[in-house]
């Protein structure tokens, strides 16, 4: 039993860039406890993930082997081990393909879920396919479209299980670079609140004319100098107009599909109310749940 | 004299966000000295911008007083003293029109050109005016675009003299956040040389689907992961994608017209090349003559 009381049946991890979670899960799926920290992949050389993973999740070990099952970043090719992508089309998530990390603690047995890639248009995901897997397990006749938004947004059409073709697009990285960084920061600051009609009118704008983008941006600069264009104001524009030149880019992927949001609450809130104005209802579907139930269908797929 | 055996009949100073620019000017036009440094707007405070400049400029000063005429950021709200915009239409410059920054050392008279803004749709310009003024000096009877590549790309139609109309693009500016800090930048590091046809065909491609960006961005990641895609295509490809869909939004700017080019040479002909494939011969004018024929318009304007 371990120092707080709890021994994992099996532990969980999603193993990001930037984040560790894990979870200590018992035999019934329940999950027993769980844990953070911001010892990402970005962070960690290859001798790192060992330490960093018994920091969260040491205390949960007993006496045996303890499997631990992971996804995300850890698999890429500067993580504890690469797991080489799965091409798709193919099933999100294969038990039988996961990747063994070595680990010089006897009471770890750590395996890693490959991620999927895309040869034409060439495309890569780490961490969103066990997403996927998440949304089937819940809805195993899930057949449309799963938007997952983040830094790199995943569009994912599924079908019959698989995932057929997907495509990644770079808005919340640019949003964040943009804001906090690029000129417009200084008409930003301080933004708190929303103004969900700003966001609406970029998202249209930007879906009518994307390639006004570059001009649009500085116009944010421009309208705070000279205007005193509120920061609320300005955020939601930024959002809007990225949001909205993705839409424009992806309309072959929700044009009268059955979309699934898989993300933040917030963020997912946004693409909803931005595909809503689109005539396209999404459902929102839990991140984390989904993440949980993905890593769950890899340690115990159904067919065992 | 000045230590260095020049005295300055008076200083041209182009003083920008990341650097700054002196100039010591003969009566007759000639350029005598020039030095720089990095001390831009960006690092100074109000009371930096005096010995900044006496650092570079200060042996050049005779007994008597010098006047010094300078342009750019130096004017901003946040510079050493704020020069109101003038709004478009307009003369580009106009020596009557520059604002007084205070200086404690009796030697100097220093005078600030104002920047251009435009009401809507709303934008700004400061220190690209005086390089119009500087077209404008070359050629007087200049009629058509002016375009400015740089961190802020400038389009302005220049007519009768004046400036009727600009617009700003954030290109430059994208593309350093992205080659340097986005997750693109792990493929492009090390990137020596050109890909002149992978630069083409990106342009193409932003100008035919402009929206793709987004998507087609992660690409170059994705390329380079699964493909191998060499950092110089990666980074071709990242500047004609972005210069793409700039010119797919100017277009309205270059179209049928005659288009100038002020910038840096590399950059410059990298727009020449793109516009080229566009059916636009674009003339290139040096950077830094038309920063000081301008700056020497508002030091002896023409009607003196």
């Amino acid at each position: 039993m371990g120092a707080d009381g709890i021994t994992a049946d099996w532990i969980a991890a999603d193993w990001g860039t930037s984040n560790l979670r894990v979870w200590a899960m018992a035999a019934d799926g329940r999950v027993l406890a769980a844990a953070g920290s911001d010892e990402g992949m970005g962070k960690l050389s290859r001798h790192g993930f060992e330490p960093a993973l018994l920091r969260l999740a040491g205390a949960w070990l007993g006496a045996g082997v303890t499997p631990v099952v992971a996804c995300g970043m850890v698999g890429a090719r500067q993580g504890w081990v690469e797991a080489a992508y799965r091409a798709v089309p193919c099933t999100p998530v294969d038990a039988a393909a996961m990747t063994v990390a070595p680990a010089r603690d006897p009471r770890l047995s750590v395996r890693i879920a490959p991620g999927l890639s895309q040869d034409r248009p060439a495309d890569v995901m780490r961490g969103e396919e066990t997403q996927i897997a998440g949304v089937l397990a819940q809805e195993p006749g899930f057949d449309g479209v799963i938007c997952l938004p983040g830094t790199h947004c995943k569009w994912a059409h599924v079908s019959a299980g698989e995932v057929v073709s997907f495509q990644t697009f770079m808005t919340g990285e640019m949003f964040d670079l943009l804001s906090r960084q690029s000129v417009l920061r200084h008409g930003l600051t301080g933004a708190e609140g929303d103004d969900p009609e700003a966001f609406d009118t970029a998202v249209s704008d930007a879906l009518s004319r994307p390639e006004k983008i570059g001009a649009r941006l500085f116009a944010l600069r421009a309208e705070g100098l000279l205007h005193g264009l509120p920061p609320v104001t300005a955020r939601a524009r930024l959002s809007g107009l990225l949001i909205g030149m993705e839409l424009a880019a992806a309309r072959p992927y929700w044009l009268g599909q059955a979309v699934a949001l898989v993300g933040s609450s917030r963020l997912c809130a946004a693409y909803a109310r931005a595909l809503a104005a689109q005539g396209v209802t999404a459902r929102l579907m839990g991140d984390t749940a989904c993440t949980l139930a993905g890593l769950t269908a890899l340690y115990r797929p159904k067919e065992a």
